[in-house]
């Protein structure tokens, strides 16, 4: 059945990365950019966690030897920017569930590559944070604004409870390992939208700059 | 023919340098930056792009395996901080067409990186992109503001498509697809500037935060 | 007396990466991020110099290979964060002095790791600044800002000043190489906080953002 799994989360994979383009899309069309910007922040954010992995794993971006990989960012920046443009209606409560999804498939790749890589389980838990938030948290720098993920999202804490229970299960059955990291990343992020589920901010009532 | 072919891209890449220097340079004096900041700013600028390719394609970046490189750097940033101390003038037009030869060097070199690695066309494409304008989103990002190759210049279109003329001519002559890619580059870069070109905003009237 | 070269410098780099995540810390606390945010930006901030100097130089990050690097990353994030949750108050002083040994630590291990890939002075210098302060620029990058280096700092000065001091003894003796290029930067670095030492700004009168 290994084959079957590699499909799905496979699926997932790309559904997140139409998802992840789609957001980026959205945060520079809120900056005004122009057509070729709006691309680069689709695709930076698709991709841009992957990237981060990859460079920091010493391997050449699953991106530049897959373009496949690629060609599902560029594609998914394109609907939305035309989506956009003609200041369409779309059903953001799909773009919600491929996020979940995505961010799940994400987490599971980020912790495969750490412990193909050799690594213990921090690692694993890092990379799979790194992988699920990295596109975001450059989308937001390029954006100008501090990323969302530091103050009013659960994703990180997603990613790294799924990475986790990828690496915990690892051992017995590949296939277990990615359909249960998934499942655990996908959970807690659908928990966390379902309920707006917060962290504690512990620096006080104070106002963030935006 | 091939050395003059190289002499000539190398030149060009030198002025681009010297340029992209005094662009951060510039932008790094807007903010009031010290006089390191403003060092830091023209180096990071110049060499920034070629830094985030060789990272990426896992490679020494090439101002540390050639330290004359990092010279030219060096010495274009110093040269921008004195001038802009002492409050002098300088020929802008100069300076701009440096700055067109230097966007078709990078472009030339990033899609030859690529080549070189192994790559497709998209991946020359990519790696073209980011060697010309990697240096100005970095800048922009330490300047705190949205990188102005997102929604006001010309510059990413420019290089992508030298680094595509690179790709398209390299299999028969590579001296030809070096001249060929760089005036591609320099040309649409020119145009751009001459005509004061945009690329159409989708996300309608809503003024850019800065 | 190898051994107790090694012992110190690696007591110095733990106190600072221990220092600069309460930095990272109060930074966010001040961006009102949650928890999460604020363990990301000590973590980031205390490991993202060694990060961007391994992932330059082609090496598998640190804090990858040894966790017990992370793990004080971590502890101090931590503790920052408790420290400002329940709102007390802590020795100013004691981080002060951490981070001055820290920051001559770090530009050491930015020497030696560029000396030990065979580059030069120049790589020396900029492998220790790039190591020293590369993490607080993330933290500022990721909490909108300028970062402070360019414009109030004398670390990155301090920093590259003990890189080449590290890389001017290293042939004769690299335990004297260590503590002499660790004493470079802290002195310097101390001499600029006890005079509030400023470099001069280039720029002119107008008011920086922010």
């Amino acid at each position: 059945m290994e084959f079957d799994t590699a499909t799905l989360v496979g699926a997932f994979d790309r559904a997140g990365i139409v998802a992840f383009a789609f957001s980026g899309v959205e945060v520079g069309a809120r900056r005004n950019l122009d057509v070729f910007g709006l691309l680069v922040m689709g695709v930076v954010t698709a991709t841009g966690g992957g990237v981060m992995r990859d460079v920091i794993l010493d391997r050449l971006p699953l991106i530049l030897a897959h373009p496949d990989y690629l060609a599902w960012a560029v594609g998914g920046a394109v609907a939305a920017v035309v989506l956009i443009w003609r200041r369409a209606r779309y059903p953001r409560f799909v773009l919600r569930v491929a996020e979940a999804g995505g961010l799940g498939a994400f987490a599971v790749a980020g912790s495969l590559t750490a412990i193909g890589a050799g690594l213990g389980w921090s690692g694993a838990m890092l990379m799979a944070i790194v992988t699920a938030v990295g596109g975001g948290v450059i989308r937001d720098v390029l954006a100008d604004r501090v990323p969302v993920v530091l103050h009013s999202e659960v994703n990180a804490t997603a990613a790294g409870l799924g990475g986790l229970a990828t690496w915990a299960v690892y051992g017995q059955s590949n296939s277990v390992a990615a359909v249960f990291g998934l499942s655990v990343a996908a959970l807690v992020y659908s928990a966390g939208a379902a309920f707006d589920l917060r962290l504690p901010r512990p620096g006080g009532r104070s106002g963030a700059k935006r």
